[in-house]
């Protein structure tokens, strides 16, 4: 029986789906935790703090993603992970809060079907980027290959006029946001933060954390004169190279959040 | 009977009111919970270092707050917090010193009705903007809203001369201070750092920590070039939508206070 | 008898050599666990993340040097140790996959026979400063003498055409990098990073410290107005007088890695 | 019995005095115990990292200084404390070795009696500023007061011509370098440092812990527009009144050096 989900300003959410996480087969545990863990990287690496959030496809439904409950993502258990359909409907919800931008995932997931795992976040030097008119993020380093020439800025006003809260609140905004895609699997957000995709979750995660140096390394070296970006080329080859060293930090990144948590 | 209670020099403090905590309801524990927890935020967040403080209006006589004695915030204990009247005199002190600048509390809590907590702090990137000249903090970012279009720079030589030592130290600059608030829910202090005031506890503290990402932000993006800052509709929506989640980051910011103080 | 090693993308490499360690004398186990303790510094201090690698001269065997297999440094320890000769081809990896770009390492110890240590890292300031068309790293205070008057850039695009990986992924790669080291003792790559060389295992480490050191402080300087550098005469007796000190540094940062580590 | 002492160059030092720390008074062992925490704070609050030193005045003998042995000032013990003459030569060093640039402290407590206690160090936003031609470090900020309108910079050029090695290493330098503390407690040294002093060491550590944040605040305020510093009855009136304070952070760094070192 469908169950009305409050959001997390106490609102009940109409659901279309049962919310009870059955009619469905349960995603694979490994894949909730490798989600898990994702969390917790992105809070260790600074990429997030108690906001931005990341999602992963389910392995067994394609219309089907999986992403935290409302709350930081640094604490995150596999019993806070909740199953969504595109449209941002929780399944299983249960009565747990959701995220109020969860509709960035789903649109996303529908749009881009070879799109495995996607973060959001407002990283440090992302946000300063966003916010500089005509200003654009580049490759500038082979770890970062994947931004390419000119990563989009998503405007919400374009979408949602001038009084918004910046939040991806709805379908609308979110099928917006995911039009800037088409060519790109980084976007930027106006005032806001970024959106990364990718084909797993360690790679997506790994996208995050470099896209954040590469925008950190453009704002220092743009002070000192004209910039050498990568060429085209340059960024495909990183991407098919470098990026298959991906599980290098991943293994990295598990091991230091595991012993911040006293885990294994 | 009234007791002088020695300022930090050790002068004593002519007291206009009993210095004993009677004669009046004590404040709820949870709220003194929450005021020591705040402490140890400001200071784990590097909002704080040894100096800056953070009060709450008493919950039960709206003429006075609650503000820890003379000491390092990251330290602060419930034993600690000493009730004021709105004048800045101590009413329980017992000899324990007060800080030099606790009349910006008191004169906030006068001026402002609305006002349940205030941060007093000297971040990293809210000084170097507070002194130069023409600039301003201003809203570039969802999670900044409340700075709003252009926070108010109080300049103290306008009220104190150019002599002074830049500290709110009696109720006249106090007053002064607190002028700046009738539309501002930030102002900035130059050569000094900035308060901050919100409606509870949680929220003053999102507010000094976020204040200070916009100013780093912006100190960062006005080297690119121009700033495409939030509208005064965004900023209104950002307040109420995004300050609407603030529980998920105190919620973390708790907990990771308890932990590394050894706590639940 | 000769083993096929995977690299990094699993394809067998082609070994020049016997892989067993075999046929020649065990370097110093001392010598191993400096090298060792050069991952975990250079981790410690932010050198190098999950990318960058430490290596160094066999100390019996001029033309064989050692380098942990294909891992983040900061988790190596003796058993991740591989031998190479000078054409990178791993004599005892019995399975491990190595770095895909040893051929540093191996070019530099063949064209420099005074070099005994080498350091290949992307810290935070390096990169930026290796994309600032112009711009050159420059001695600018006495840690960093040996950095001289114009550290050289190395451009892959000179020798490996506009459309590369900017990996040292070949012998020929390593020998173009190594050119540039005729009269320097650090190079930079454009869009990659830095390799830095020694005559021994601690001074090459506190070289890539301080180095980074060094560009961070030029970022900053040179916004404010023209630098001051040290002449060729200062840099020289910097050189001679204050990495005559390295041991000090080598004690504190040996002492925390093992800190760090549970160790002794 | 006169012994020779090696500097850390490992020459034997001609010692003008007996080493051997009889002749005169032992001091106040609550003295060396306040050093050996300022040495381990300064570490802590990364005002220096292997290298940099803080000295204070012998409180029997004002013609003697207390010093550490050669080493990273995060580690040291009251074991490690050295006493001094002016001239810089050790007393009682029974072949530990010294510090290269003990003249800078010898000459400064020679100079200006009123000097208790010297800091010199290479912190992070310093030798950036010393490097400039033109710029200067100036008080913006009410922590900062006792930095004054204009610290002088020190060009060691001017003393020991263009090919030193920077460093403070015998008498004559350290004479020169003390001459600009005539009307100074803080001088910068072109690519270098900075060397301060105080009436205590709380003071000297506090006055180098805000020297660098001053520093710090200017290198970004100066990028967005003309900064207003202190006038100088500001800064006359901050050191009376903030210095003041200066047990309140004393009494937190103490606490969180001992916190750190597993003591009480």
């Amino acid at each position: 029986m469908s169950q009305a989900t409050p959001d997390s300003h106490g609102h009940p959410i109409a659901s279309a789906v049962a919310d009870h996480g059955e009619g469905g087969e349960a995603p694979d545990p490994a894949l909730v935790e490798e989600l898990v863990r994702a969390n917790h990287i992105l809070f260790d690496q600074g990429v997030v703090d108690a906001f931005g959030h990341v999602s992963v496809r389910h392995d067994k439904r394609p219309d089907r993603f999986l992403l935290a409950r409302n709350m930081a993502p640094g604490s995150v258990t596999t019993d806070d992970i909740i199953e969504y359909d595109l449209d941002g409907n929780p399944v299983n919800a249960r009565g747990r809060k959701v995220y109020l931008e969860r509709f960035i995932h789903g649109e996303l997931y529908r749009s881009r079907p070879d799109v495995v795992a996607v973060v959001h976040s407002h990283s440090h030097s992302i946000v300063p980027l966003s916010v500089v008119k005509g200003a654009k993020l580049r490759a500038l380093f082979h770890m970062a290959g994947f931004i390419g020439q000119d990563a989009p800025v998503f405007e919400i006003r374009d979408a949602g006029g001038d009084g918004t809260d910046l939040l991806i609140s709805d379908n609308a905004l979110g099928r917006a946001l995911a039009e800037k895609f088409v060519a790109a699997d980084i976007v930027l957000m106006r005032g806001h933060g970024s959106t990364v995709v990718a084909d797993s979750i360690p790679l997506a995660v790994y996208r995050a954390v470099y896209a954040e140096l590469n925008a950190r390394y453009q704002l220092e070296a743009s002070h000192l004169g004209e910039i050498t970006y990568l060429t085209e080329a340059e960024g495909r080859a990183c991407v098919d190279r470098v990026e298959g060293q991906v599980q290098r930090p991943w293994d990295l990144w598990k091991s230091q959040a595991a012993q911040r948590r006293g885990g294994s």
